[in-house]
């Protein structure tokens, strides 16, 4: 009875011996993708072995959004860790795994080169190595196939053992014979992991927020799309790629806030553009004093011939005079007394706004036509969303909603505005979601942007959160630009710009605004509430500053992705030096930032020389690209001193020597 | 048509808010079990939160091998991740899984008292409350059924706010309806993971390794089972908890290797006891110069009355002779002129031992042949196996041999005797072995010891690995113990005894053995070839140190598991300075090495008072237990100084001092 039930319990088949564990990057057992942009690399690590002294092989093995399975030789690195990586030149999803067998074949050729060299006789190991070339002839190709048979017909012709141990281990043998495997004792991984592959504006943009209601002369009159079209010349300018426009829809009446969140508006105050709806429509309209559907369509065309793309908000909410209020009153939440229940966060309440219960029973209904939305305006020709608050709605329901969008337009790119708790937030980018804000206006010291960046950068999380830096927001006006003059506005540009392949400003940076309502990081006379003209040229702007960081970004690569960044020592706890590079090197860049804005600051900064390969007798080049100034540093150690009121913070390219024949010095 | 499609792709039901991410432990995404021996605990973390700022709930979910569910709540610690245990009181497979879901009432018993501290009118919130006061009264059983009920119509009555406010938010409200959640909204985590609960000697045990046949006054005349029987008592005296006997099976004659493993035995060489299998029978016999097999059953009742466990090696590999080799020549590799394939690593070869083909067509019948031997011996009364060369087998064998045998008999403990590379080691652990041999007899230095045992106990390692620290075995002798002279012993017993809750000696480890065929770390005139008969008595043996090292591992509780385990500093390199304790600080133990055999070392300990709650100012008591000495200790710095040639190591216990209202000094 005993024997039987294990005789039952044998495998069906005996299982391969090769053995594939921990491959990386992989989120979570594989339960979500890691995110590239189009024109990456994933290098991909696993442990690869086998019982016993045989050799291993092992195949990275990849599949495009098309359905083209491709396979890439794995290299063995220490201790049994196998690398390998591929390109992923379409956006959509990739698909990768891992193969390996154990190569009798090449196993064979380090024994029995072991056994003659220590003299003994391999006779018999030749016939076993015929054999198998034999069966590898069978598998290959002509000519292969002749020239894999002639082997095995001499290594039985019993000649001179050493000249057919050098035969059958030759470079050429390996060649040819290494294209026919025998793989039919292959180990596949058990899982195929996901690569979600987005533009590459989904990795690296300058983005600037504006509300196109505030562009015009007067409080009194709203600015239209075609004001802000005529503005785009300016903010290309100042070199940005993407251009965020606030909720532009018809704003509700009911409850609406007054002037710095007043609870009463009067009849002027326009009301917060995040109270979606009105009788003349909703999320799928346009506010009647910005212009038309058509005024929206021509400012989008103008905007992308110009290099600039469109960014609009969703916010998954409603004024109480939103259309769906009244023919969908099944989306939202009823209190006992039959009202619907509007936004709170206890005890604050958001009376302008009725939150969408994701949960309610007519669920389906509710999130076909939240999609519907985004398709709406992606029908219009926007690609780029940001997202308000998604915090505040199911996981499951982004995780839906963005897998859905992108099967049909895997170009779009999704911004989560999630002010929340790490965990939440991270979620969120494993859920789909291309790009976060993040927590960088609330980390200043030279400790918590280190820390911060650390685990941005060098865990897990970097494969699947792609952090915006964006360093000033209509909700957020951090203390540190609040009392820290110009000089701060430059750091904070610098370092989001630097630090992030994604940053952002929300309009009013350039001009140093930072006026606060006392004791909070709200703007005073919050442009949420009111329109907001301004003088654009203002003495002391920074526009020439930003224009420069800008193109800096342009033309070095390395700042457009956020894998090479590294912190480096400096004798200073104000000054904070970091360096960020291409992959292959082609682009190194150092950046010193004066983090205190009230006084200069000096030190001596320690160049990575080994990390950069440059010798210590060496004499290289930077160039410091804001004031282009350039210098000739050597060894490790070099000084800079930033003064907060001229440039807080110094970009430096750095530039190898070559020596020529004449002993010139040029710079590469 | 694209409508048609995204309809259809909407899921079937609303998924849960709650969110469980990242459960620990957890090796390699589920695919194996962790590892825990009988009465130990399994804490189990997870990050577990929502979207939104709903209260989350989670409980940890396990099954114990009879198939029983339990539930226990989990707490909230820093950052979203929750905690739980259980402890594990069988042998066999637990499974544990998390279970989390948003809990509304205490959602909302937050919100009413934020609301109600505010000054705002709860009314509405008040008849919300009702409602889920009713609903919980639903799930209820008599008298919570009423209780709830006459709540609920409380909470209608209209009566005081701030009455009813603390009603609703009371202790008691709390404790009655947190007994019927709302669980409609439940999360499960996807996976259910597995703990393989062993025995507490697979956890903990002094192995203690001997030839039976060396165990006799001659060289010419093999010792038996009954000889071992008579030694038994001087091993128990010793304090050692297994009895690992080399295989006890008959020995081929066919290549058969002389002394010092030379290719040619004479007649009277009795061979190495892994050439298994003669015609007088293979694994499931016993050799005839050691006694019958009921001899054997005699010493293994004796052995176990005296608190003795027997472990038998199991070498799956034949000898020339071995029945197998006639009666299923399929089990193994032929050559291309017919002959049978000994072992080789080459260039060495192991003429008089055939390998087993694992992976031969006939794979069925010879796994079923290998599971039947080991449970030939588990019939016998045999409950250790120590497994030889593991890791020239496959993998996926031993995974189903050691289940299968488990599934009958989870008392089963298998020790791998591994030597091989990191990954395969390690993988041997996961797919089921309960202990394996390490490195630790090549780790000497101080940082080669730290940095292993960092490995060992502060990785995810110690979920499924457990070292066993044999200090020698009959194939290594090492460096250390070659000239190191009796310190070098003392010093490697120590460090074993402490550091590894499982650790071993071969027999003449006691008696310093220590000439090795030069140049090598192989004894001279190795037991593997020869019958060793030993001066047992011999002067300078380390029999009352190995049985104080023996009774301070029996009677300190730290010692008993590696978790506890944590390396601090001291100024000098020779000195190695550790501590073990038991969770619950009960036992406390401080240990002090001197690593160099040759000299005096002394240095000043950094006693990690803040690790176990000793003050500054406090005068703490330590017992020195190898020299039975006790010192006053204060303040972090304590000073030793470390003889080699008397005791290379101190071990303390560290006690705390009670006071009385006397000012009596009490030591517990």
């Amino acid at each position: 009875m005993q024997q039987e039930q294990t005789q039952q319990s044998l495998p069906r088949e005996i299982a391969p011996r090769a053995w594939i564990e921990d491959i990386k990057p992989q989120i979570d057992s594989g339960a979500f993708p890691i995110k590239r942009t189009r024109g990456e690399n994933v290098r991909v690590r696993a442990s690869v072995f086998a019982d016993g002294h045989d050799d291993v092989k092992a195949l990275l093995c990849y599949c495009t959004p098309v359905g083209e399975w491709h396979e890439t030789p794995m290299a063995r690195r220490a201790n049994d860790v196998w690398e390998a990586e591929f390109s992923v030149e379409q956006t959509g999803t990739f698909l990768y795994t891992i193969k390996a067998w154990i190569d009798n074949f090449s196993t064979w050729q380090g024994e029995i080169q072991k056994k003659f060299a220590a003299g003994q006789q391999v006779t018999s190991e030749l016939l076993e190595g015929a054999a198998m070339i034999e069966e590898a002839a069978q598998r290959a190709e002509t000519p292969d196939r002749e020239w894999l048979s002639t082997l095995s017909i001499k290594l039985r012709s019993g000649e001179s053992q050493a000249d057919l141990v050098a035969l059958a281990t030759a470079d050429d043998t390996c060649g040819i014979i290494g294209r026919y495997p025998d793989r039919s004792n292959e180990t596949v991984a058990g899982v195929s992991l996901a690569v979600t592959v987005e533009p590459e504006r989904a990795g690296f943009g300058a983005w600037y927020e504006i509300f196109p209601r505030s562009v015009t002369g007067s409080p009194e009159k709203s600015g239209t799309f075609a004001d802000l079209e005529n503005k785009i010349p300016e903010i290309v300018h100042l070199g940005f790629d993407v251009l965020y426009l606030p909720p532009i829809h018809p704003i509700g009446r009911t409850n609406r806030k007054g002037r710095n969140n007043q609870l009463l508006a009067t009849e002027e105050d326009p009301g917060s553009p995040w109270a979606i709806g009105s009788e003349k429509g909703g999320h799928k309209s346009v506010h009647p004093d910005l212009g038309t559907l058509e005024d929206f369509d021509h400012l989008l065309a103008a905007a992308r011939a110009q290099g600039l793309e469109l960014a609009l908000d969703i916010a998954f909410q409603c004024s109480p005079d939103h259309p769906y209020v009244r023919e969908h009153p099944e989306w939202f939440r009823h209190r006992p007394d039959g009202t619907i229940k509007f936004a709170e966060n206890p005890p604050k309440k958001y009376e302008d706004i009725y939150p969408l219960n994701f949960d309610c029973k007519e669920w389906r209904t509710l999130w076909q036509e939240l999609k519907s939305i985004v398709i709406f305006w992606i029908d219009r020709g926007v690609r780029i969303f940001r997202v308000d608050n998604p915090h505040t709605k199911p996981l499951r329901f982004w995780k839906w909603l963005i897998s859905e969008v992108r099967r049909e337009h895997p170009d779009t790119v999704f911004l989560a505005e999630a002010f929340t708790r790490p965990k939440v937030k991270y979620a969120l980018a494993k859920v789909g979601f291309s790009q976060s804000y993040t927590y960088f206006t609330w980390r200043n010291t030279k400790q918590q942007l280190t820390e911060y960046m650390q685990e941005l950068v060098n865990t897990e999380v970097r494969e699947y959160f792609r952090p915006n830096f964006f360093a000033n927001t209509p909700d957020i006006l951090s203390e540190y630009l609040q009392f820290g003059g110009r000089p701060a506005f430059m750091t904070r540009l610098v370092l989001a710009a630097t630090l992030s392949a994604c940053y952002g400003i929300y309009s009013g940076f350039e001009l140093l605004e930072n006026e606060a309502l006392p004791g909070s990081e709200e703007y005073l006379n919050s442009e949420k509430f009111e329109i907001k003209p301004r003088d654009w040229g203002k003495p002391g702007n920074l526009h020439a500053f930003i224009a420069k960081v800008n193109t800096i970004r342009r033309t070095n690569p390395a700042l457009a992705a956020n894998r090479g960044l590294a912190f480096y020592p400096v004798d200073n706890e104000q000054l904070l030096f970091y360096g960020k590079r291409t992959e292959n090197f082609s682009n190194i860049l150092l950046v010193a930032v004066n983090l205190d804005p009230h006084h200069v600051q000096d030190g001596w900064l320690q160049v990575p020389l080994e990390a950069l390969g440059i010798d210590e007798n060496e004499i290289f080049q930077v160039h410091e690209l804001i004031g282009d100034s350039r210098y000739l540093w050597q060894g490790r150690n070099n000084y800079v001193r930033l003064d907060p009121e001229s440039c807080p913070a110094q970009i430096f390219r750095v530039r190898r020597r070559l020596r020529t024949e004449h002993d010139f010095d040029y710079f590469m």
